[in-house]
């Protein structure tokens, strides 16, 4: 059976960890894959983990117990998290951007694979320790951010449809006002899609007064499951009183000033 | 300044491109990062690569040059894309999956972070030399999967949706005849989404006669865009003729008999 240098091993061990967030593996599973006692296992881990440490890539956390082995936490430090933000801010105050209507142009940045990966591991660094069960999110904008943070807290996606479709069973269906344009609105998810007396996170790209949140918030009182937070990319500045409290946004947009083709967005103040 | 390891480097080169799949990262950028001369760094990657080898991992690859440096292609094995294949088959025929009026429900996979970047890798490696620019995907339940494609690629995703949504700015429509319910649908794109001249593939959950897809080919010609392949999750067996013909499917439904309680899925003919 071949054997594996060190210098192996541990690139193994870090390209399987990082394509795993918050996955436990057993140290035999490795000792297994390695041909290598789990003594070995256990040292090539330990440098793994100061290596993880000193470029700060994340944390490799070491369970003991029955339930044992180690698993990779992909949070961000403050500091990163913030430049990060700061990052997109700029990105996104490109006057280019700019739409008739005063809208911004955001699905390029919303859609795009390497950004909504940061912007879904800066989510999920925030709720990594909120003990969530699903990450659930309303199409269509969210969507990619929403499944980025699910993938890095290793834990289920769910989509709220607006109207509901015959291929997912029976669904429950609130109807909401959107708390900006006062129109009633229909929100619907299948009866499979979430487990009674659960936990979870509402990820969105975008968050005006909260009327959708509240509606994801009622919908789930259906579902016994409790919304134990909300991430958006963005908020708007006005109205300044949310109809929830409980949120989290990287950027607060104070408006889009066509006339003058200026775009005032900021860091919210938890990134300033 | 701060030396590191060989296993130190080494599992931090991993652990990038890992995250970082089909993007160049030049020898200067690790010689910089570990404060090591650009030999040592060469020594490294050819280290890292022998173990993605030895593993089957996808490859590293050297490029020499001007844009010269190192990425990570993340092909799985034809044997591996088969084995998870097989296992999809075997998860989405449980019976347990049947929806009254012959539906199979599948979000809940087809959501799931985890089996999202299998076969979004398993797609991925389909097109991986295709050349294609964008990843397309028509709303809501293929955006996952096309995602996670896009992630593989290292491309951008682009959502094309069913009506057109005001803060997209100007976009062009189509109409279009779906090809098994032969409804007349509208789908739309923003004229920022796409730049003229250039390349994309296709990528979706379900495809039954292809109208959709057809669609999106008509849709990407206003665009100048050519649609190069098309690649979808799951294909129904009827009808055998579709109305395109450069696709792939993992797996191919030949039915739900809800009498009997049976679920007819296998892998489509290139994964068998």
């Amino acid at each position: 059976m071949e054997k594996y240098h060190r210098n192996e091993r541990i690139g193994a061990i870090v390209k399987i960890l990082t394509e795993n967030p918050n996955k436990i593996f057993t140290l035999n599973y490795f000792a297994e894959m390695f041909n290598a006692a789990k003594s070995t296992v256990s040292e090539d881990i330990v440098i793994a983990k100061k290596m993880m440490d000193k470029f700060s890539f994340g944390i490799i956390e070491t369970l003991s117990g029955a339930a044992g082995g180690v698993k990779y936490i992909p949070i961000f430090s403050e500091d990163k998290s913030k430049e990060l933000v700061h990052d997109l801010c700029t990105r996104l105050s490109s006057t280019d951007r700019i739409i008739p209507g005063g809208f911004l142009y955001m699905t390029d940045i919303i859609y795009s694979p390497d950004i909504v990966s940061v912007i879904g591991r800066i989510l999920a660094t925030h709720f990594m320790d909120a003990g969530a069960d699903y990450v659930l999110t309303i199409e269509t904008k969210g969507i990619p951010i929403a499944l980025m943070t699910a993938k890095y807290l290793n834990i289920p996606l769910v989509i709220v449809r607006s109207g509901s479709k015959v291929t997912e069973g029976s669904t429950v269906s609130i109807n909401y006002v959107s708390g900006s344009t006062k129109r009633i609105q229909t929100m619907s998810l299948s009866r499979r899609a979430v487990k009674r007396g659960t936990k979870s996170i509402f990820i969105d790209d975008f968050m005006k007064a909260g009327g959708t949140a509240t509606g994801i918030m009622e919908l789930m009182k259906e579902f016994e499951n409790e919304v134990l937070g909300i991430g958006v990319l963005m908020e708007s500045k006005e109205p300044e009183i949310k109809m929830v409290d409980n949120y989290i946004s990287l950027l607060t947009l104070d408006g889009v000033d066509e006339e003058n083709n200026i775009v005032k967005i900021e860091p919210s103040s938890t990134f300033l």
